[in-house]
C-alpha cells in the first residue's frame, strides 16, 4: 500500500541511483522505517522528480553538499555513483571536490577525495553496491 | 606587475560576475590585499579555470556549497549572479537551494531563498553590484 | 486545492506558532512557494503532527538544534515563541540555550541568548510576531 | 581530594549514564585529567544538575544536538543509553532523531540513526557500555 | 559573594580583554546571569589562567577557532582586541585568519577580514568597546 | 619540471611535517594529483612560507581550527606531530585542544584527544608516519 509519491521516488531513486541503490537504506527498516519512506517519498518522490534542473545538475549540487558538510562513506560514495549515472564523467565527480577545497577547505576536500578514489577502485572490481570504509 | 594566473583568474573573475564582480573584493585592499589576490590567482586563476567541468556546473556546486556552510549576504548574492551570468535561469537557481533542504536542512534553505529573493529584486531594479544586506 | 497533510500541518503550525506564526513563511511566496509548502506539509504535516513525541519535548529539541547549527534572528525566535506555546517556561527556555554551551560552545550559547532576550522584550511589549533582528 | 562540584558531578553522571558511564571518560586519564574533570565538574556538576530542567528534557537536547553536530560512535551513544536512563523511551529516542532532518538534514538523521541501531542491539545483548563502532 | 575561580578569572577576562572587555559579557544579566558567571569562572578563570600556555598562542588559537566556527560581530573582534593586548601585532591578526583560507575556506576568511578592518578602525578611532557591526 | 612554489612549499611541508610528511598525500596521486599540489603550492609555498608569523604560532591556529571543524584520523594527527616538529611541547598540544571545548564544544575537544594520544604513542613507539585510526 503505496503512494503515488513513493512509487514516484522509488522509480526516481532506481533511476540515480541503479537497481541496488535502494539498499543503502535497508539498514533503516528495523529502526525507522518512516525515515526510509521519507527518503524516497520527499528527497527522490518530490525534489529529485522536479523537472526544474536535470538530474546531472542535481548531483554535482549533492556532492558539493556533502563535502561541504563533511559526510563520508556510504552517503557520499552512493553519490558519486549517481553522479555518474546521471552522465558525469570521474573527471566531472573529481573536479566538483576539488571545486570544494575554496569553499569547505583543503582537508575537507582531500578527505572527501578517499570516498571518489574508493568508489572508483570498487567500480573497475565490479562491486555493485557502494562498500562502508570499514 | 601581475601574474599570468592573476591575469587569467581576473578575466575568469569578469567573465563570471560582470564587470563589477571584483569590486566586491575591494574592501580587502586595505587591510588584506594577499587575500585579494589568492581568491583571483588560485580561485579563479587555477579552479575556475579549469577546462574539466563547465562554469555553469561549477557556479551550481558552488551555490549548493555556499547554502551548505550558511554563507549568507554579499558572498552567496554575488555567486547567485554569477550562476545566472553563466547560464542558468532563475529557476535553476532556486531549484539548487530547495534542494538544498535535503542536506543542509530547512532553515539553511529558507535562509538563503531571501539572499535569492533580495538578488532577484536587485537585478530587476537594474543595481549592478550585490548590495550587502544592510 | 490543498492536501489534507497540508491542512494538518497548517493546523499544528497554527497550533504551535500562533495565528500569526505561519506569516514567517510569507516570503517564500514569491520566489519559493513549494519550500513553504513543504515546511508545511512535510515539517509540520508529518514530523510534528506524530504521536510519539509532545510537543514541548519537540521544541526542545528544535531549539537546541537550532543553537547548534547557528541559526539566529527569525527562525530561533518563532521556535522561542513556538517552545512557549508548547508548555516550556522562559526559565526552560533560557535552560535549554544554556545547556548548548556544553555541545556547540559558549559562543554559539552567548549568541543565541540573544535572540532569547529580544523575544522575552517583544513578548513582554505585545508585539504579535518574531522581529528580525534588523 | 575533590571539591563539592566534582561530587555532585560524578554522582549526577552515575544517575544518568549508569554505574559504568563515567568509564567512557577514563581514556582522558592519561592525557587530559582535566578535561574529564570539567566534564564532571562543569557539565554535570553545574548544568546537568540544575532543577530548572528535568533530566529526560535534557538528554532530549543533548540527542538533537549531538545530531545536528555530527558527533556519533561513542558520544551519542552514551547519550541514547542516557535518554533511556532519564525516562525516554526507545521511541522517544527515534523520533527525536527523526525530527533532525529538518534541521541538519536527512544524511545526518540517516547516519545517527546507525548508532541508534547499534545501542538498542548492545542493550538487548547485554553490552554493559556503549561500544566503539570499530 | 564570589569565588576565588570568579576572582581569578575577572581579572584574568580585564588582563586580556582590558578594562571595558567584561562589559561584552553585560547583556546576559538579565536573562542568564549564569552564562555570564561561567564564562568568567570557567573559560577565564580555569582555561585562560593556566599557565602551561601563554596567552599570545591562546588568543592566536582563539581567532582561528572563531574564523572556522563563523562566528562574527561582536565575538571576533572582541578576541581580536584581547589577541593584540596579549601581544600579537596587527600584522599577526591578519596573518591567522588568511591561515584559516586553508582550513575553513576562503569566504569564511573574507568574512572574518570584515570585523579585522571594522576592529582596526575602531581602535584608530579610540572606541574604547568593540562596536556591533549594526 | 616543477615551479618556484612548488619547492619553496615541498620544502616548508618537509621542514614542518619531516622527511615523511609529504607521504600524507601520496593517496591523492592517482586522483587528484592537482590537489596535492596546491596543498604544496599554495598552503605550503604561499602561506606556511610567509615571514609574517612564526610556524610554531601557525601551527596552534591550525590545531585549534583541525578540532572545530571536526576534522580528525590523519589530518589532525599530522599536524599534531607538526606542531611539536615546530617547538610546541606536548603540553602546547594538549593545552590547545583543552581550549576548545569554550569554542567547539566538549564532545569535539574529548574526540581530538583521542588523536593526540594516538599521536604521542605512536612517537613513543617510534612509529614515522602518523597512522589511520583504522
Amino acid at each position: 500500500m503505496t503512494t503515488a509519491r513513493f512509487d514516484a521516488g522509488l522509480a526516481k531513486l532506481r533511476e540515480i541511483h541503479g537497481q541496488y541503490g535502494p539498499a543503502v537504506l535497508d539498514r533503516l527498516d528495523d529502526v525507522a522505517p518512516d525515515l526510509k519512506r521519507w527518503v524516497i517519498e520527499f528527497a527522490f518522490g518530490e525534489i529529485y522528480s522536479r523537472p526544474q534542473l536535470d538530474i546531472k545538475s542535481r548531483q554535482i549540487a549533492t556532492l558539493a553538499a556533502l563535502v561541504c558538510l563533511h559526510h563520508s562513506g556510504l552517503e557520499i560514495k552512493a553519490h558519486i555513483r549517481g553522479a555518474l549515472n546521471a552522465g558525469c564523467t570521474r573527471e566531472h565527480v573529481v573536479e566538483v571536490v576539488l571545486q570544494m577545497a575554496i569553499y569547505a577547505g583543503f582537508p575537507a576536500a582531500i578527505s572527501a577525495m578517499d570516498s571518489v578514489r574508493e568508489t572508483f577502485a570498487e567500480l573497475d572490481a565490479g562491486v555493485e553496491k557502494p562498500q562502508s570504509a570499514l
